[in-house]
């Protein structure tokens, strides 16, 4: 089958004829219908992050497909299913494994980002049958970046659910493809008014139409006094940064209300500084979260599924173009999220 | 000024001419401008609760209106301040009380429940002037029914929010007052399809149109079967029983899920029976909330003010009359929320 | 090897000899040095419980042991090994599964209650690596009680945590196996003053000397009279009932504090009733806990390892003589905890 | 009466005979018996705190005494009573004060740090009744730390509560008086092994006796391979930072577990740096908790009251030598806690 691996860090993947993977017991193969290009993987291929990676290796963690074949024993799902792929796998043994949250395994086994190879490729091999989510309605290929880019905010929202309560506002940096899932989700499980900020104007306008109360300039030098201006001095019940920058992470615990929580979503450079009685209010508890566990992957698949939660607008390339899909997403200007259809 | 006061137990209320009540240090004296007929003071006025009252009392503990007075130190309202009043006054000093749970005072003070008088009156003397939450675009005539038709659901469901995972159903029994309410409150504080149960067929149409994703008659003798062929066998995650009677609580324990929560909300006969690996799967939680608190009611007044939750549609009568709401109420066939206006 | 297999419920059990298992990917084959035997054995024996058991069937869900040998892929242990056995098996895909919460499975896999072979047999075969908890000082023989005797009060105290305020006392009705570790746990987990309440005066005198700081007989006709007087009036925070009869259970409903909660531990046959403002305070929350976790054992061994979680007293008895241990418990009188050791 | 105020920064206090409050409605006046000396009143008679102070101002918020006299309508004490007052005093109106955490009220009426006098003097007016926590066994001198040296790691501890898991060590930086509250109570309300840092030996060697499982250097500059050494390479569940510098600050956040908890408590002005997948593991939350609740207080006082809670080593000093204390503490070299006798 055919696989986009990387050789070298700093370099293109390469596009390479590799065997067909062999489900053994308990394993599944899934035939990749969509594999989403994320943000973090050009991270990866710059070698930016600190994980250990075998290469070559073949990336891509958020992926959907169908059932291709099925290792003995497995009996939740059957070839020809169309199902998501759960990415965060986990060892199974260590403490965050056995409390349910394998995505914060001691060590990392996660899907196209440990010795376990991703999902841009044709197939894709799955250690156990539990990490598939079943799909009844919703097309895999559209399904795929439920994985992580609805699943990250997903998790960050729901560790702040008891934060946020109604005669707050809450904080929402960063429309980017997370961010625009974390507006969406907020509206679903939360009844606080959203206020929204992003350095372009375009998304300021779609966030304000897809339920935003409020849309503020990242780039208003008092953003701050605007937020404090909007919450009656208050500040805000929770702020989720999506950017995460150190100046948007200094903006989001300036406007935090006491006792609230700032959560810093996705895998950006930035430093938080907190300091007792200096630039936040009290108890300011501050969190960064990262991507979700299989069971907030149901849930996620769920609300897509019953049309809760709409998709957001996806763009297919085909697998032999992804180093231009790389590309562009270096250079921005992506709306919406880039789909890898092997 | 006049009120409404009951002086013996089964018998009609009587319109009095009581002196107006001066607010001392701290204490508001509110013009009623909707006070909320509420079903369980029909079991009051039965003498059916086994609240010890001082009679004659003014009953009405769902009240909102106009600032007309404010005692020595009063600071955060103002004469003609249109306000919601909470109602669920407490001792102060009790160990609920010292939580921010005043509703649930170990000697409750309930207004209209208590040695304090309520809101069938002209005027209401409320004991502190932080029981008041401001409206700005809401009539305070129609405002009145959040003081306990809104916030009693509300409270239930935020209890039960670490229960309400969008991969299973929730199930609400009872769509009168407050299950309305509560419907539209699981719709904005979570993700969860929605199964509506009720006798009333027309009732269980109006559920579907305010977004229930299934309407099941509680007269079918098979109900639980249904609910368990609806959640494909595994239960739902959360029941809400607004009714309270043996078989509606026993069908919400006998159809909710492992580590799932039954709630009961308000004042109805029934008792729960729980035994362990029978009639109920493993670790269901059972509870019945009680009204809510001040913070509570602050984050419903704040979902109606920015127009996420819709008011029901309301009734008014004017004071005089209410013995006649007294009896209509008796009588069942009230649809929507009767508000009783001095 | 020999096992002592149900062939019949009502019957005695059979030493049989039966085929060594062997460890397939993934499992592995204990070498059993003890394994508890538990009161619910009885219930099952006598076929009492609604649980649909494949007979022949070797019972024992409270193990520990010696790696015998390791199936493929195993990593986290070594033949040698002593080893205290998780006996709460899952499915794997479930939603108690998924989420961390195996021995709440939807269909249950528990080690010697269900498909799968327990303990009361020379080996053991464990169907995955991570069920087991490592041990260093402790003697396998006499840990084997903290899988289950000691466990199950752990989460149900757990669970129950956010109740457990010091300016209130706790309830804990029953000292037998499991209510003596309550007590003990009770002890390091919180900083409540303990009530405990049993029938035996000498049970009663043990339980002052473990730390309780009231001791009430059972058979006090003004038992609730009795606690409210130790509580003010007020209550206690929670009641652990540990005995879970009807008339135990009332008490623990009619003596806990608003807000507060009655945890029912084990299998009894009694039936919790809850009636709102009727023989219970404000929001008394009921749940019946069951078992616990895998994490939770290990939370439970490293506390018997450190010393801080005292052993309970323990008979040891060989395989062959299993019904007299059965009996014996079938007519009480035992202290401490039986261990049948193969 | 005697009061020992402050009338410029950076100056002695000054002892002024002042006028003898009269409480008002619900007001109590207390006689102070004592009047803990807290480490971050030199912070505040230095001016390094950003609180808006109206000098002249009587300090001390950390009090304890009799009941002298009471205004109208309190009926919850009465004079002569030995009490302790919790000292956090509120608006009783904002978000925080609602939800019973007035301590962290949006516009802080805490006793001695605002417009309200504090307790070096001879009598304390107390705004409300609900303030006093009434003292049965202990005496007031020596009660009076408890409201703030044994409080605010109550509260600290309480709040991580649910990170506390007996698996997983637990670290604790600085002995100081807070810090040694908070190994004590570490040890009765969790199961977790303490490892205690200090860079003092005699305190390090106090935390053995008083039950630490261990105890490092905190001028070890392999501090946190020590660390990671003690727990196995998985970190601390949670860590608990009574010093607050960068440099402790980091070792807590390099030292915990993922999904762990990092606290800061005190006033001190270090800054927790937080930088997603580096330095610290996933989702690692940091939150400075500050000072408690009256509810906590009650909690504290009652732990002290059973005797679980030992009171710390206290010196007393008479009221006219204020400044003594004020430069003894200075200079360092208290052990114990000092408490202002008027």
């Amino acid at each position: 089958m055919k696989a986009a691996r990387l050789h070298e860090y700093g370099k293109s993947l390469s596009l390479d004829e590799v065997p067909l993977p062999e489900p053994g017991p308990g394993q599944v193969l899934v035939k990749v219908a969509g594999a989403g290009f994320c943000h973090s993987d050009l991270h990866v291929i710059d070698g930016e992050l600190s994980l250990p990676l075998p290469l070559p290796l073949t990336l891509g963690h958020e992926n959907a497909g169908y059932v291709a074949a099925t290792g003995k024993g497995v009996c939740s799902v059957k070839e020809g299913d169309p199902v998501v792929v759960f990415g965060g796998w986990g060892c199974g043994v260590c403490g965050p494994c056995a409390s349910g949250h394998e995505q914060l395994c001691d060590e990392p086994q996660w899907a196209g980002l440990s010795r376990w190879n991703g999902g841009y490729a044709e197939d894709l091999l799955v250690p156990d049958e539990r990490y598939l989510v079943k799909l009844s309605k919703i097309d895999p290929r559209r399904a795929a970046p439920l994985a992580d880019a609805a699943l990250t905010p997903y998790r960050a929202i729901k560790k702040a659910l008891p934060y946020l309560e109604p005669d707050y506002k809450v904080l929402l940096i960063g429309l980017g493809g997370l961010g625009q899932y974390g507006l969406k989700l907020l509206r679903i499980l939360c009844g606080c008014d959203v206020i929204a900020v992003d350095i372009n104007q375009e998304k300021l306008k779609l966030a304000l139409k897809e339920g935003a109360a409020h849309a503020l300039s990242g780039r208003d030098p008092k953003l701050v006094d605007r937020l404090l201006d909007l919450t009656g001095g208050k500040g805000v019940c929770a702020a989720f940064d999506f950017v995460g920058s150190d100046q948007t992470l200094a903006a989001a615990v300036a406007s935090t209300r006491a006792m609230g929580k700032v959560t810093q979503i996705g895998l950006a450079g930035g430093t938080a500084r907190l300091k007792v009685l200096a630039e936040s209010r009290f108890e300011v508890c501050f969190e960064a979260t990262l991507w979700g566990t299989l069971k907030e992957l149901r849930e996620v698949v769920a609300l897509a599924e019953s049309g809760r939660l709409g998709l957001e607008e996806t763009e297919f390339a085909p697998l032999d173009r992804i180093n231009e899909v790389c590309e562009r997403l270096k250079r921005g200007g992506v709306t919406g999220r880039l789909v890898v259809t092997p």
